[in-house]
């Protein structure tokens, strides 16, 4: 065999591996996370910091890493969030990570996108407490900040347009590829263990994937909380009728993206699930009318747990000091 | 002339502006920073997951980085620092920044170090409310947490002295080298303008220097604050009395490390002062019986921004997800 054909005939081969991977991909109702693209550089880097800042809450102490924290899953693994003055919320916080993927945002799907969202904390009694306008006088009174947005938006006036474009712009960077899962999606079949496929093999057959697909596993749809049973929540939240009005969305929320689930306990949107084996079971037994075996949701939580992905990295911003100018916060008052 | 000779003689005048330099650096009561030495990075790299952890507290929403933030020169930039259930602090939240350098910790000195210190807030019910035995339980109960003590400490299980020595181990790397003043000590003339040479003179000859001095610009004794006249504070806080028992200790606070002061306000121990012009204000009137004119305000601040070091810089931990068996924050009990 000549040197040449070799290399043809491995080449055909790969070609074909390729193709084989690639088919049998899209064959599965999941498909891997892709990493952001097309992204404003300079954007991502003013919206990292205003993520990180206090000062655009009125207390000067809740930033929208409090609640979303990328130390943790993007959230704050607590049941429902902390607000202004302790505030106790009524909902569980869900991860910024990969959020990009959802429909919409929030559990009721009431903000668009991201941008939408973003402006949302800031101004809710409960969560931030403070006032747009108030949120740009501070950012307007500090020089650090007024070079960056000019630089970023060429404007000479700063406006909560460009504070929430910045802030979604970091966000669509929060994606979390290469999870295990992931990487025997794209053709690394020893990625998984016999138990992970068999508890995504019964995550298929039992119906799990009918809501928790493509890429996020979820945030595609609203569905009902409590199909088969009605589900008893802490929460006073009803979902999606707080959007749309119609009786039929009732207790219809979002479906949260299972991407990195092992990090964004506690489950549910009144975060009472403390537990992967406690949410699987839950779920089995209220949506899908299944009584999971001990050893059945063993594997499920183990392939959930392959769904844990690269977490975001990068250096923890410092941010722009204050003027003599700046309003100071007033978490007392 | 040999080449040679000419490179002996260039190499003599080196020498001899190298010693000219240092000769006057030495002459100079503030000394530059230098950069953390002798680190053992593996207790770094716990410490920085535990400064950052907020399952450290009650709440499981503050951590140290909640009132000592390192996107905020080591400080909540509040008059006076939120714990538990929005508790209001007695006190203004010290920088940690270059705390190493600190003859003891806290505006009292009650903990002799760094270490001493660590424990403090964990257990302090108006700070992060919980207790060392409840988490210990919870790092007890994560299993990275369990493998990387193991692997630091080389212990089977982990101890409140190993979490405060991490902590502390981490701290120690918190200094800010290389603020424009320091390259200015170290021989770079065009580092400072004229307005901020003077302001450094001002610093000098006015008396600040007495107390502000070595390379924290302060941080190494305890002083009376209001020396020639009183201060009247809005902190209930006595100072070094409640550590010392004598009379003569009341109202000694330590001085405060003037480093990075351009990110640190407000100021003074009870955070009264908002803004550097303010606190020169008051410190000439105060500690030295001096009112600063405008234009000598305005050089003293020009001097003090000079002293804004390099700031931290490191990737954002990602902390350890708790178990199944780990106990849950009450942010609401």
């Amino acid at each position: 065999m000549s040197p040449r054909f070799v290399l043809l005939a491995v080449a055909a081969a790969a070609s074909l591996a390729t193709m084989g991977t690639l088919r049998a991909q899209a064959a599965e109702p999941i498909q891997p996370i892709v990493p952001a693209q097309q992204v404003n550089l300079g954007m991502v880097e003013l919206g990292k910091k205003l993520y990180f800042d206090p000062r655009l809450s009125k207390s000067g102490f809740i930033s929208c890493n409090s609640c979303h924290n990328l130390s943790m899953g993007g959230t704050d693994n607590i049941k429902t969030s902390i607000g202004d003055k302790w505030q106790q919320g009524p909902i569980n916080a869900p991860t910024v990570l990969n959020s990009s993927l959802n429909l919409a945002q929030f559990w009721d799907g009431r903000a668009a996108d991201l941008k939408a969202q973003a402006g949302g904390p800031i101004a809710n009694p409960g969560e931030m407490a403070f006032t747009h306008t108030l949120a740009i006088g501070v950012l307007e009174s500090i020089p650090a900040y007024k070079r960056e947005f000019k630089q970023v938006f060429a404007k000479d006036k700063i406006d909560i347009d460009q504070v929430t474009l910045a802030i979604a712009e970091f966000e669509k960077t929060l994606v979390t590829p290469n999870a295990r899962f992931d990487q025997w999606l794209l053709g690394r079949k020893d990625a998984l263990t016999a138990d992970e496929l068999a508890g995504y093999n019964l995550f298929k057959t039992s119906g799990c994937v009918a809501c928790h697909n493509g890429p996020a596993v979820g945030g595609n749809s609203f569905q009902k909380m409590g199909v088969v049973a009605p589900y008893k929540a802490s929460s006073p939240a009803e979902g999606r009728i707080a959007v749309t009005g119609k009786d039929a969305d009732r207790f219809n929320f979002k479906v949260p993206t299972l991407r990195n689930v092992e990090l964004t306990y506690p489950y549910f949107h009144d975060g009472a699930a403390n537990t992967l084996p406690e949410a699987v079971d839950v779920m089995g037994k209220l949506q899908l009318g299944k009584t999971f075996t001990k050893d059945e949701n063993g594997k499920i939580v183990a392939f959930l747990k392959t769904l844990t992905g690269d977490q975001p990295s990068f250096t923890l911003p410092v941010l722009p000091p204050s003027s003599d100018a700046t309003p100071r916060p007033t978490p007392f008052k």
